[in-house]
């Protein structure tokens, strides 16, 4: 599988005081790379929707190497850190698209609910079609029992 | 009707590199104070909604006065400056809750649709209770006609 | 001059519970497409700051005509609408990147400030070339005295 | 030391196409929190910078429990759960106000930096009073070896 990095400049209107890309933007930029890497597989929300899924977000992690500043252009890579039938674990790096330099790296880890009641579902019994391309990505393939 | 001024400090993420509040904070300032006139008249957007009602936006604009900063505290003053009974224009006014210093003001211009088919309905008609409470606010009201 | 337009995708985290994108992200776009319109013109802002200039914001009004939904893709235009020597008025349109649909249009209202204090500049005498680049975009130009 | 709570409605324009708030704004909640919380302690962010120092965010961390929604108000308590003279780490715990259900949990780490050169300083020198007041708070003192 070969997914392509997300590339995004940061935003004006994203700085602070500081001068500096607030904090709380990268959780976004998380979003939308995440969402960038299921379009790479072939898989995007919609269609994980139409299979009748919700990806809920159980929580996020950041940690702030380098600061990004406006106009700088980030790119982002997104990894399967780890992946059980009921949990999912993104990896995220994001560099200086020009240096190359580590900016942010960061996790946030998800469950499978089903879309209409909101029950947990396993991923690999819902969309098993889905949850053969994370494996196919994964760098490391846990057993549900130690997830 | 005695409607209190909404009271809101500015926040340090909703500042720019330039060390101000960024200009697209005060949209969602109008939202806030937009929701407290309508919790402060008694008919809350739950009992908007409850009543079959959504209230779209149209329109927005702003001008900007003088700067708000990280830590000033702004006193934003609602009214109700155009009703007709498909169409309302709320007025905004933000000032320095300490100096009374004009900061920015403004005006969103909303009309009202049916919850579930979003087919626009006449406020008068559908929820007249809302409708004369935004009357009694009015400065200024015009026949439809003229809108 | 040959002016590209700006084209962007709308985010999952620029939605709001109506299953639309939030109204005052709209004015986040402007500002994108702003920028992005600057660099198309080969005088981009830091080179409006590197020559002792600010532009400041001092109004902005945008018109809602259809929703714009996440996963979206559009196509913004930007035009100067208006050009003095201490003010300038950018337009925007907004259309849907696939089928041409009408989105959105706004303006936003701004003048030149120098960098350091903050005094009112003419924009002619201060960065006379980025007045002629205006120039050549303003799809009407104006006297001062009218402004 | 007698710190109060920070106290918060969840706003329209945080909320996203799924209904509830989207989860980027926690980090947002947290920042706020903070501050009311240095607020609380008499030892407000203006006094730090004035001392001469920044507070720089290292990683924030966040775990979603149960959904915040439009129009909930939160109560968020902030509490210091490791203090090294190089390093702090903020805890915080969102619920909800009338019910006390317990909704968001989290943490974020932090290191002081001289405001000019933005080199790394020990807390304990250069604003000890600050540092005792952290000390006062904190539910386990870690020796710095060990953070």
């Amino acid at each position: 599988m070969n997914v392509q990095p997300f590339i995004r400049k940061a935003n004006y209107y994203e700085t602070d005081q500081m001068g500096i890309i607030h904090h709380s933007n990268y959780i976004r930029y998380f979003e939308e790379a995440r969402i960038h890497f299921m379009n790479e597989l072939g898989f995007g929300y919609d269609k994980v929707v139409a299979g009748g899924v919700d990806i809920a977000v159980l929580e996020v992690r950041c940690r702030y190497k380098t600061m990004v500043r406006y106009g700088d252009t980030m790119r982002i890579h997104v990894t399967i850190k780890e992946l059980t039938p009921a949990r999912l674990v993104v990896g995220y790096r994001i560099e200086d698209n020009e240096t190359g330099e580590l900016k942010t790296t960061g996790e946030s880890t998800h469950c499978f609910l089903s879309c209409g009641e909101h029950r947990v579902v396993r991923l690999s019994k819902t969309l098993p079609e889905l949850y053969g391309l994370f494996e196919q990505c994964a760098t490391r393939k846990q057993a549900e029992g130690e997830a």
